[in-house]
């Protein structure tokens, strides 16, 4: 029986919140949990439901986020990537330069990035799980944007729009592929 | 008979177009249309859907929008004001006394307009259209948005989503009432 698609609108500021039980359980699935130390509460929260459907791919994650800098969002990422899912990531070339800029080490870890080379931004931030569920929104997968912004993403697992919004990852996955950069 | 709800996904950048026709028949629906002297096109494009999908409001337009600087838009919010449709607009503090900002022009019309007080962004860009359409995505609404970034938008005509999305906005309203103001 399939489960009922997914239909879901998170909003954000996020209360803050300790994500190590959910990444322990995504990265060992069944192992004891071990109580973190640190004095966040690990409650629902936004933060948490968006790690959570993350977390849930099994295949691939494609990713078009213009500012990342969340550590915890970039070890979920890093977590899949070493689980085998397939994760392809684009971003702002302005933007993946800044301090705190988790790029750096995302690629570092082995995950393809490609990025613009144009003086518009690809201001785009949303992410698609398994080519089946669309998270997208107006969110930047900082900490600022998740403490302390008004944000919104919606979840949503309809065939309709994840396609629309996969067409548009491919289209721009091919065109930032480095082998058509130019030099001047 | 209900019309099919409207599904619909944009993406920007969006070649530049004149929406001098759109306006004219918002304002004087089945005047004779007068041709505009600019030479731009005035096709269909993701702007001038955009546009489409405002000025189809009747009674309400509630909009969320953190940067609010392009004046084809500020012209499509001030005309349904002048046809009557009541328009209340939540923006943020820091970007509304940008250069360039419409929200000075659209207050001076007589706009509803309030803003955040926080040091976090007001950083939603979503519609309401009558209460029952949703307009949301990564676009803020600058020119150089439209016509040089890559950006998302998607239209939902959904009771769930759109319900979620009105109540954020009217507790973002409500909180951002001036009676509620605290002075330092």
């Amino acid at each position: 029986r399939r489960a009922r698609p997914v239909r879901e609108v998170l909003f954000f500021p996020s209360r803050p919140c300790c994500i190590e039980a959910l990444l322990a359980e995504a990265a060992e699935p069944g192992a004891p949990a071990r109580p973190c130390p640190c004095p966040l509460p690990s409650g629902d929260t936004a933060l948490s439901r968006l790690v959570r459907r993350l977390l849930s791919a099994r295949r691939s994650l494609d990713l078009c986020i213009f500012s990342f800098s969340c550590p915890q969002l970039a070890r979920a990422v890093q977590l899949l990537h070493r689980r085998g899912v397939r994760v392809r990531l684009v971003t702002d070339a302005q933007y993946m330069g800044l301090h705190g800029s988790q790029i750096g080490r995302l690629r570092h870890a082995g995950i393809q990035v490609r990025h613009d080379q144009h003086s518009g931004y690809m201001h785009h931030k949303f992410a698609i799980v398994d080519r089946r569920m669309l998270i997208t929104g107006s969110l930047n997968w900082t900490t600022q944007a998740i403490q302390s912004n008004r944000e919104n993403v919606l979840v949503v697992e309809d065939a309709e729009y994840v396609k629309a919004f996969q067409d548009e990852f491919e289209r721009i996955w091919e065109e930032y592929n480095p082998a058509n950069y130019s030099f001047f």
